[in-house]
């Protein structure tokens, strides 16, 4: 059962106030439930169906620091984050960021990426091609954002990922850096780099000037049909396959 | 302005019933609309505030079939299908897709995507590389839902999408077909082919047995990382990038 303070409380938490205020996120639904109970993460609350409850009792378990609420589908509706719930909501602390830098080997870098699903494939794109950094801009999405989590499908697991400014980031990182433009060099004409920094731009001003002037490498995946663009998340895939892929 | 009954009429457009029996499509925001009225799409209804319509003036007068609407934002907001409406919204009537057979080039054939974003870019990046024909299993999401249409950000206009039962088409397409699959060949090992059927399945389920068996090459784009999937429409730009860039 959820109390009514506690309906309330997990309701504000679709609010990235609230998140930031309690430092904790949302991740809701079936296999992503799953990716978050199956790990050391601390876990603040869990909202399920008895019935996911009794197929999943190992997976609660392992997290009694939870408070663990019994709830049916209306209960769960009037604190999830998405259109039609899925079973299970969590509510689980969010981590300090690692500040370690990577070192010869790839990270991505979000410039101001707005769209929450955009970030989330991106952060699971990483997760799949092994990229443990993933660096946001501080005018990027929430990296809490519940759809954020929702479409990195755990990735926040395994990727270290945190908000920088990119100006700093870069030249700390002091990496090659490859960043993603409609007008750079064909991307399969440049030879494999074993590491570097991949940066993203925003869905529709691309990556700012003066990132942009600090770019060694700027690469372009050239277009064969008529549309305008790609998808930055599907750029970001292409990229991270011709360039790390093998 | 909007009649009662023409604001009735647009607002029944958002459930696919209603799109099927009066055999149109919505088409919203600015990216979209633009490109839509630069066609030579028969346009039904044009609903715009006021400034957008000054800004495109040559672009609206193209359509003289249509019915131009200026609205604020309020009755646009009262049809639209965005959460946050964008400055126009189009009915457009749907083309009857034509049945033509692709011949030594490259087509996608989208075995049961669910999901209307992934539709939609996997649209976008057809465009993108130039891929004239993308073919959807009767169990697809339909090809003019609202979010298709978005996120193809004009793909409609340049690809020729149609629905068919996959066996059939496969079986009289009677080209080499590649399954994008978990456990199939390494796709960098897989020698560029000029063209082919290429399947993208199921979000969840991946692609139906029958399909599988009538795949020449099963292939998988590997894993470096800890992800257990990547997303569909991005595993599509990369088995694109990966087959038919240069």
């Amino acid at each position: 059962m959820l109390s009514k303070a506690q309906n309330k409380y997990i309701r504000s938490l679709s609010l990235q106030k609230y998140r930031k205020e309690h430092n904790v996120f949302i991740a809701e639904g079936d296999k992503i439930a799953r990716e978050w109970l199956d790990s050391d993460a601390r876990i603040q609350h869990i909202a399920v169906t008895e019935e996911w409850a009794g197929d999943n009792r190992a997976l609660i378990n392992r997290h009694p620091e939870a408070a663990l609420h019994i709830v049916d589908d209306d209960q769960l509706k009037s604190i999830s984050t998405l259109q039609t719930p899925h079973h299970v909501l969590l509510v689980v602390h969010a981590n300090r960021p690692g500040d370690e830098m990577p070192a010869n080997e790839w990270c991505i870098v979000l410039d101001d990426i707005q769209d929450p699903g955009n970030m989330g494939t991106i952060i699971r794109i990483a997760d799949w091609f092994g990229v443990k950094h993933v660096i946001c801009s501080p005018g990027c999405v929430e990296i809490y954002n519940p759809k954020v989590v929702q479409s990195a499908m755990g990735g926040h697991l395994r990727v270290n990922i945190r908000t920088a400014p990119l100006d700093d980031f870069l030249q700390q990182a002091n990496m090659p850096v490859y960043a993603a433009s409609l007008h750079g060099q064909n991307i399969y004409e440049v030879s494999k780099p074993t590491y570097g920094v991949l940066v993203i731009g925003n869905e529709s001003k691309g990556i700012s000037e003066a990132i942009l002037d600090r770019a060694q490498h700027k690469i372009t995946i050239p277009r064969l049909g008529g549309a305008e663009s790609l998808n930055a998340a599907v750029s970001a895939g292409i990229i991270c396959a011709l360039l790390m892929g093998r």
